[in-house]
């Protein structure tokens, strides 16, 4: 992906308060596709080669700390305090890059849709300042891209623009890539003698201009570096996301008669030749191999699907389910931390918690593990070929050995050796005649309130 | 909302038979974000301040009538029998505002997008005949308006317009307010001598200029004052009213990340700093706090869900559940009519029904409260702290004390104390081989069978 | 629909390979509206009153030769191998047809949107050969049609075209329908000269205008002759068929709030009065009746639904189930081949396979039908006005009498005498303080856990 053998950093800006969101989750973990939209930057920036990333925090947000921390170690964190612009932030990231020798791509923590090969071009040149520009349907308030050829001579900001300006439709991304040395000494001379007292990064192309640096611009998608700000903006990236996504799926050959219904994580594999009925939601982590069925109104994540394996409708598998070839997992059951051998099925109203099903194995209707006592989670094993009756409660840890069976309506609590029966259950007795005087005392009752009533 | 001090009263028109409908329940009825079309028309004439609501009805609509009466007393039903038209139905309504002085507006049980708002405007002039316009996109068949400023000369029906009027695109909604006076004058002077036979209110219009009354027209958007007619229409309506509803509760700040697949009510509530998920459907009634977290595939209706609080996926609340602050209703479960403390959980495959649950009390997965005997219904409490194991019955009335267990599969018909621990079930007997046996002996059985098949 | 006298019959090209679809089913097997798209194509033929049907199958897919044989018989089947081209694909035909005397029309197995009444007017002339031409929005690389009035002077593939020719927006869709004995003379004159070496059915039309038989199109939309290559045009097929049933059953009188998310297949019938509530999915084979009501995330194919019966929300109804007038299926429920009868209730959790519910029986809640053996499927019966208590499981064959009772959590083996009450489960036994001093050794051990990791 490479285009200039120099080495590469990030500087992803994060440190925005998002207030507009409206929501106390700090904007840039909003998730686009099941994952951070942070993450996503960080994905482009580690897709592009950057051997260092800084993300640029406010203080203001100890999560945003503490999730950049988890992925890429504190080393990579630099703070903003206060906020004071675009190029204030940047500059906080001029000590934990200061070793770094190269070129530096800034980009965003909220825009989620900026992938590596949208920012590659930025590299092709190593030389002054570059930066990703778009065509606006709009323009509206994005800053103007006054070009000669892609020879970028400066960026005007709305506000400030003519009419004459404000009917360029080039408008900035706000990405933009230099050397590192430069980047910080332009920095280091952009003033604050604004209206908002802020330190504007995009200021930079000017003072390169001065200085005789070559100054570009490359071009991006509108779609690919459209920013969130707001509730409505995060739900357009989600939908801009699982449109591409949903094309992707398609022409790889998944079958989806309403790919508009079918949500997929960022991670979410399918294989060819599979199908996937309307109205299914992939959380992250989701593998399905070729060749299997997912039904309508099925929710998977973090669970593998074999080929020839049913899922559905009404399926819902969690992190750790893991169904083998041909295996099938009915409406109303849930399958969470539990492998399934080929063959196996658990076709209704089932809740399948921890432990394993062996080949071939059946759980009937109704079967529950219990693997909960209120403190810790315990395993259930079928053995292979094992047949669960129906409204069988399997309390664990227990066994159940190949080729058994489990009487309907047990609770098992005891292992079941290979090839015996199981019954826990009381025995069946008849009282001749209550039902019917029960009904005939219960009438009559419920006609006595409603005579009173009236 | 009032701009004038003069008492206010509407006339809203249901008469219509609603035939384009094709269904037995009259037209008024039909629901909009699950309300009554007919009770967002009253919704608005009681948000403008109308101290008189009259309603006309048809004498083909005894439900029409019945629901009027139930919501505002029979005082508010005027007949319009036979049907002749909008004027005759307008007049139908004179008796019951013979004491009520002041402004009347006319409006629709048919058109349940038109907010108080959109009506106010009318009510800027006391004097002569105000009529609400809009700017149509296909003016086709509607009357049209026609202008000098808001000086409205004339509305002429499309049927009688000349290609120059036709070309207008401002037409009338048919919402029109006046004097009471005035306005029962002019209905007594409209005739019906024109080709259907019938007493048309737009001819109000050209009577007040007759006398030298003052006509205007103010505008409304033409979403606003869309009429239903047919089951495609209804459909057209709702979709309009759930894209305002969507684009509200983002805007104050809910997390959606596929809002065109969350339907709402009329009445639904949720807080900044929520989540919910694709395919979520809320019936009327449902007031989720902030910060709660609705999964796929939920269906909410007369529930309340405190912050904090997980629902789904595949939760259904139904009135009269209310979840404490922490409380998880998980996949397959139902609740209904039943308040969960703080942290209580239910997360899989289990009915509540009629009860208590209390705080960091854990519903297993398959426990039923058994509620109804098939002819009264009963309550359930379970303490707090309890855990009531997998597939158990717990029999109403019936209560589990605090910090009690209830053993798995047990079917609980007394009351269990604090502390204790119930069980209700068989004991636990192995048939050695027995299963072995009985799948051998099967087995040769169904071989057997496809043999006589073959 | 026959316009003229004379026998018909079809030629349906079902042997592209469909490489583009990239999946192991072949391509025409694919389903539109839950139907296969060759079986909408033989509908089709079929609903023209084709007295034969051919179907020109590739060599290399027997699944395609399995499926015409079993809707049709192994003599309608014609094998194009190798493949090279249209016109040696029908020239396939030719022997099957052989004792054929009348019009012949050539379709296609990948037009799955193509009705009769679409076809019909190819049969509005009997002489020369009628080609269905389409105003394409984008000309493409379509063959191009060169009009004279209705008179087609030639076809013009794309890529030989002049630019003039390429701004024609009239379009050939490939049918086409030409008396039996003209169509195979003109097929052995066509040549495969061309750079693919292929026989191009086109060709016919420049080969019998050089005899002075006339050629003339008739216009389809072209939504109507779109043809199916790859799994994107597959969903958008899917798109256009869901948007025409949807439109047709608003306008028959079904209440849809939201009709974009109601999914039908080719055969669903839905009465007037009907509401569907969003999200549901109907499969092949499901039949309600007027004045029911179908809510929210239900999935229903095989099964007929009464009037006044209401299914869901999460309600799935398999084939076989059989919902009588005001019965009522409530959610999480899957009923299977069962009749249920006026007023019979399920409202909850429960598995209902094979077997029949009586009048206003009343099926508890998390109540299953253990009707399968490992091996073998059994029946259940529930007689009329019978009350099974929740979590029962009936082990079929077994048969609960008329107004009998089961209590809840019971296991019934054996049948049930109408108005007894039956029991099977263990008596309630309570170990005083014990869940307290579990509780806190398990507290103590969790603790200890913790202080370890830490």
């Amino acid at each position: 992906m490479t285009s200039t053998a120099e080495p590469r950093a990030a500087i992803i800006l994060a440190a925005g308060q998002g207030t507009r969101m409206k929501s106390p989750l700090p904007k840039v973990l909003h998730p686009v596709g099941g994952r951070a939209m942070l993450d996503h930057a960080i994905d482009a920036a580690e897709a592009l080669g950057c051997e260092r990333v800084v993300v640029v925090v406010g203080a203001h947000s100890p999560e945003v700390r503490a999730h950049v921390a988890r992925r890429l170690g504190e080393d990579c964190i630099a703070v903003q305090d206060p906020p004071l612009g675009t190029g204030h932030a940047v500059r906080a990231a001029e000590s934990a890059l200061a070793d770094f020798r190269g070129q530096v791509v800034i980009t965003y923590g909220d825009v989620p849709l900026l992938r590596a090969a949208d920012i590659e071009p930025v590299f092709a040149a190593s030389e002054g300042v570059r930066v990703i520009g778009f065509e606006a349907r709009d323009p509206g308030a994005y800053g103007r891209l006054i070009l000669k050829g892609d020879d970028l001579e400066a960026i005007t900001e709305a506000k400030e623009a003519s009419p004459e300006i404000l009917a360029i439709s080039a408008c900035n991304s706000g990405v933009m890539a230099a050397p590192v040395g430069l980047l910080f000494e332009l920095l280091a001379e952009v003033r604050n003698d604004n209206a908002k007292g802020e330190y504007y990064l995009t200021d930079v192309v000017e003072l390169a201009r001065r200085r005789g640096e070559p100054t570009r611009a490359v071009f991006a998608g509108e779609d690919a570096v459209m920013g969130v700000n707001a509730q409505a903006e995060l739900a357009q990236a989600e939908a801009l996301f699982q449109k591409v996504r949903r094309e992707d799926f398609l022409a790889t050959g998944v079958t989806m008669p309403a790919p508009e219904t079918v949500h997929f994580s960022w991670d979410t594999e399918v294989g060819a030749g599979t199908t996937v009925e309307p109205y299914v939601v992939f959380g992250p982590g989701a593998r399905i191999a070729p060749g299997a069925r997912i039904r309508s109104f099925s929710h998977i994540e973090g669970a593998r699907v074999a080929g020839g394996a049913e899922v559905g409708p009404y399926a819902r598998l969690r992190p750790g389910a893991d169904l083998g070839e041909g295996a099938k997992v009915g409406n109303f059951v849930e399958v969470k931390n539990v492998a399934m051998g080929k063959g196996a099925k658990a076709n209704h109203l089932a809740y399948l918690g921890d432990g394993e099903v062996g080949a071939k194995a059946n759980i009937g209707a109704g079967t529950i593990f219990c693997n909960y006592d209120g403190f810790f989670k315990h395993r259930t094993t079928v053995g292979e070929g094992a047949f669960v009756g129906s409204n069988s409660s399997l309390v664990a840890p227990v066994s159940i050995g190949a080729g058994a069976m489990v009487g309907s309506g047990s609770v098992v609590t005891r292992d079941v050796e290979p090839g015996d029966l199981a019954l826990a259950r009381g025995q069946q007795t008849a009282k001749a005649g209550w039902a019917a005087r029960f009904m005939e005392t219960m009438r009559a009752k419920k006609a006595g309130q409603k005579g009173k009533a009236g």
